[in-house]
């Protein structure tokens, strides 16, 4: 999608293939700042930092990691070495260990001394099939979209949650594919923007990217979404996602689970975008089986943001104090999801669906 | 309540009886700093930024704010001017009317020369009326997390959202008033805080007044609660209110609405704390019938906080182009409200039961 008026995308090759280059979204939306990954070690912590987000653009970013690892050291151990650190980045990240295996089984067959190249090139399909699926999922969403403004007739307002923007993709996003496909048909449509605490992707994400290419758009408190559907101001809800179990139960970021009830309770429709590797099959009941990552504190009591010397300053919001909990995911069970849209089309959120759809 | 371990209110008269002094809460929890209110402009100035809150507090506030003005102007005309423009300050809360009217009802059949005198001793009484009622809702409110306890035997899990401590009354508070009674009782509980965005009172002040009284908390961004009560981890929500419906429609801080729904997905008690004179009688659905207060956008593109350098920052988290929408309250139909905790007595959120009530 568009950065000032031209197209980019948040991980690219350098031109003499040496390293990769990535968008630093921890600076956005204040600074456009790129970044160079040469080594296994810098991917490690683009991921672990969160310079790199979303469970498409981590697979993405550990499949480069695997290849920079290779070009040093390309033995079995080394191998596996490499995937365990990239692996324990973001454990509940369910595309970065889809990322690192695939790496690994294509890798673990070869010659040692075949494994650089090789990588390389796989990381760059594993881009180029991330950036062909958010394009499809647009298609299908567009669909939905293009629906309700043939039905109304007006405005289509969207609600979504977090990023799952092209920021959180190669490029296109997942819950922002249909929205940037219904812009490029001209349906008139604007998104109400969650701010998404405690890190505020919404805010500072999903406000940037959409600004970027022109999208109409508002960003609320995450407390506000209620309100709006109960006022009618709110047609769909779209959201992504970063793991799906096998009956369709949705791990998304915190605070999905209540817009999602907010939903059910208005009769909006609520879809959750996703490329179909996020289904995870070994799991069924998410509620109980999805382990949720624990952050750490400073992500709730302080709060970076742009200060009037032009700088970026944190802040401390809570009291010395006071102990703080920062979960960074919820779960929303199957029965509040009207519809996965997924690469292969819109599918309902239960397991005979979606295996329907693999077949 | 105790702050430093001294017991304080939010409002109270100098020795002379020449002001009132408030607590300034614009600046906590970071600094405790106390403003001197001489006149009505003081009072109005002190609603409308904020420096007091709480549906309690600005009903208190604002007949202070009468009286103050009656010491300089006790015309007829002067009592109309004082009472429209305290009404005008925060146009949502219905206790700064009842606080105001209240007032002009005793001012307006007496001598404009006794008028002075009779409004500082009604302010005052309308104060200790507070704490009584306060102390009331906290007793009754007791039984429910007794009940609990006993069940249990293990620590009371509460969440609350925003701040209806005893900084949003002169003391005790309303929703956290049967916490501080159970605290005194030596129940064990622990109360998870809501951070409250925009403003996020729950973050700074919540965490600081149950902080100073030494009460067990953690801080939660408004996103994580529907996570802690599908795992079990909350026994009960109390919240406050700014307006109730004669059927008991509940209109409080943005955001309340979507706790109650999780709350009724987890089959967790959802209670609301009030004071009687909260109750609208003049309205039924609050969802269509209550405006809403749309506040200034600064309050969720920017954030204050305390810097490393000490001192109080505002940082921009929004990108400079995106446009915000600010709504102060929503409406949590009766249906979801379990219970509501008055000063007399727990009533179910029907117009029946709360009619019976005042009988």
């Amino acid at each position: 999608m568009n950065v000032n008026g031209y197209p980019q995308r948040t991980i690219w090759p350098t031109a003499d293939n040496s390293a990769v280059e990535i968008i630093d979204q921890t600076k956005l939306p204040h600074e456009f700042v790129t970044l160079l990954l040469e080594s296994m070690r810098d991917a490690e912590r683009a991921i672990r930092d969160m310079q790199v987000r979303g469970a498409p653009l981590i697979g993405v970013t550990a499949a480069y990691g695997v290849a920079l690892s290779m070009r040093h050291h390309a033995s079995d151990a080394a191998l596996k070495a490499t995937c365990d650190m990239l692996l324990a980045a973001r454990p509940t990240a369910v595309n970065l260990r889809w990322g690192v295996e695939r790496m690994r089984a294509l890798l673990a067959p070869l010659p040692a001394e075949q494994r650089a190249a090789a990588a390389w090139q796989e990381a760059g399909v594993i881009a180029e099939e991330d950036v062909a699926i958010n394009r499809a999922i647009g298609v299908h969403g567009c669909d939905l979209i293009r629906a309700i403004y043939q039905r109304t007739k007006s405005t289509v307002n969207i609600l979504t949650h977090c990023n799952a923007g092209w920021l959180a993709t190669v490029d296109w996003g997942t819950a922002l594919a249909p929205i940037y496909a219904a812009v490029a048909e001209n349906i008139p449509l604007h998104v109400w923007v969650d701010e998404t605490r405690p890190r505020n992707q919404g805010a500072s994400l999903t406000a940037w990217e959409l600004g970027q290419h022109g999208v109409s758009h508002t960003v609320i408190v995450d407390n506000a979404g209620g309100h709006l559907m109960q006022h009618g101001k709110v047609d769909m809800v779209i959201v992504g996602c970063d793991r799906v179990t096998a009956r369709g139960d949705v791990c998304n970021k915190i605070g999905t689970y209540l817009k999602a009830l907010a939903a059910r309770d208005n009769g909006v429709p609520f879809y959750v975008a996703l490329p179909t590797p996020t289904i995870d099959w070994m799991l069924q009941d998410g509620v109980q089986e999805i382990p949720i990552e624990e952050r750490a504190a400073a992500e709730v009591t302080h709060i970076s943001g742009l200060a009037d010397d032009g700088q970026i300053h944190t802040v401390r919001v809570t009291p010395l104090n006071s102990p703080v909990a920062n979960y960074g995911f919820d779960v929303t069970p199957a029965r509040l999801v009207t519809a996965l849209i997924t690469e292969r089309g819109v599918v309902q959120a239960d397991e005979k669906s979606l295996r329907e759809l693999l077949l």
